[in-house]
């Protein structure tokens, strides 16, 4: 697919004062898109500010070093948007992804552009809607247009959208990943990006607590029909015991995915008291969205999650037996 | 560094019989490195064998599909090689590394062709030595190889060089990740290869029991120096319980490297009765190569081995009180 990024190269020569935005939770993805746009822009002399619906994670934090993303107060939402005669939106095209910015931005008057790499856009989410899913991460669209537009790909940028790729393939091993971004990749590594430090950062930025917590969740490691199916579970006392937050267990259920022979897995989490998350993987021989979606769950065929009401042992013996009669 | 593939392609020209091997103990560089070797030849209509000093892990068996890599028998070295006026030796160039074959082969009179990227060689193991330590792979030199000969790239040799790089570089995540290798990543992912499916059957083939051995080893985990020191241990008892090996804990100690803050870090594994392997792991600060060395174990700067006479709790008392000493 060939973009015509013409549009964008005269909103950015028809504007005077540039704000950019993204998604709700960000990643490096989100962050990395935002701040080598913003460079970019500063570099041809704009004036630019960026704001985010919600706080920037601690692993992000080395994308924008003198906090320049300010957090969106909505008291203050008047105030941003009348100094903005171009808003940035990129790496989501869904209204429901900016959160509570989403209603002011609706009303402003300023022009909005939306660049992204998501299915299933809002049409009327920005008058100028670069969108091409076929593109691994934000950052490689944003990538492709400082090409086009013979920007000045600086070592802050290259590093940004170094960590925008390596976010949403991670590190070039998900079904996403593909020759433009690999290439892209190696372009940005020519340019002085040093590809185990961005990872480190990125990756490599967990918690004492997290690190505490695979001990008790390992304990509960169950499995049926010939290790085909396993699971594992977190009771919120766990948490409180190790001192860990939910988001500290990123990453536990692909410690099963990845063993041989599991076709899918499933990692239930006590939310609150009574309230199972229940996140479901497949391997592709069991569409776990159908499955969750029997349950009011949703998500991909591969990736899916559901709410269990009652307790953990409740959810897995109500999902368990589920799946057994799936995965034969 | 151009390299001059002259010799090999005369070589190639003038054999008629080819063996081609590789190191002790192989992984996906070395298999992979030998298999897009043997296919290329074979496609020039050559007559190929290929040896291995050791056995091929589980988790390559993919790149070998019919077995033809045969385990190296000493009893039959004589007619192996008296078989093969061509021996090519790929992804080392120390004798050492040969296990058993290292004789038969020096006292053989076949030609010897070597093609690796480690650092001091032996000289005298190949008559024709392509050396490159820049080489992010022996994969990399594979491919460069059979692009220079203009042999025809097919989805076997594809798939096997691309192995061969993403174990060599982590799914270009390692310090040697460079611009050469993930270009080739992108020319092999053009040619076909699905870099997820060769992830997961690169990296995602845990066994049952190393999953089940997380959560005895991370109840394990230890801290000291606020948190810069870190460590982990495991028993034999463990092991046994678990029904796990040694080659089971592989990528334990990452995840106590990837905690934040996390300097130092160190894996205590009980090998024997009174036998203790301790893995070392530095971000740079401490050079652990030069502890390592202080208690007649070797390495690296940032990723040292050495072995404790003593029970685990003395290796870890012992370790630990000299690491804290540096770690400050």
């Amino acid at each position: 697919m060939t973009i015509d990024w013409s549009p964008i190269r005269e909103a950015i020569e028809e504007g005077r004062n540039f704000l950019i935005t993204s998604h709700v939770n960000p990643e490096a993805d989100a962050i990395g898109s935002m701040v080598a746009l913003a460079r970019f822009l500063q570099g041809l002399s704009q004036s630019v500010r960026m704001v985010s619906p919600s706080a920037i994670p601690e692993s992000c934090r080395f994308l924008d070093p003198a906090g320049e993303i300010v957090l969106f107060d909505p008291s203050r939402a008047d105030a941003l948007l009348r100094a903005a005669d171009v808003v940035f939106i990129v790496d989501l095209s869904c209204w429901s992804q900016l959160g509570s910015f989403a209603d002011p931005l609706k009303e402003s008057s300023a022009r909005r552009i939306c660049i992204d790499h998501h299915q299933d856009p809002d049409e009327d989410i920005a008058s100028v809607l670069i969108r091409d899913p076929s593109a691994a991460a934000a950052g490689v669209l944003i990538y492709e247009l400082i090409r086009d537009l013979d920007g000045d790909m600086t070592p802050a940028i290259a590093e940004a959208l170094y960590a925008a790729i390596i976010t949403d393939t991670g590190s070039f091993r998900f079904a996403n990943t593909d020759a433009r971004a690999l290439r892209i990749g190696a372009d940005l590594v020519e340019r002085g990006v040093r590809p185990e430090l961005v990872y480190q950062k990125v990756f490599e930025n967990r918690k004492w607590a997290s690190a505490k917590l695979l001990a008790p969740v390992f304990t509960t490691l169950g499995k049926s029909v010939n290790g085909k199916l396993a699971w594992i579970s977190a009771t919120r006392k766990m948490l409180t015991e190790t001192g860990a937050n939910q988001g500290d267990m990123d990453g536990f259920i692909d410690q099963i995915r990845a063993i041989r022979g599991v076709e899918v897995c499933v990692f239930f989490k006590e939310a609150d008291e009574g309230v199972v998350r229940v996140s479901l993987r497949s391997n592709g021989s069991v569409d776990v969205q159908r499955f969750a979606q029997s349950l009011g769950g949703g998500g991909h065929t591969r990736a899916a999650g559901l709410t269990v009401e009652g307790t953990v042992e409740e959810a897995i013996g109500k999902v368990i037996a589920g799946l057994e009669s799936l995965v034969r």
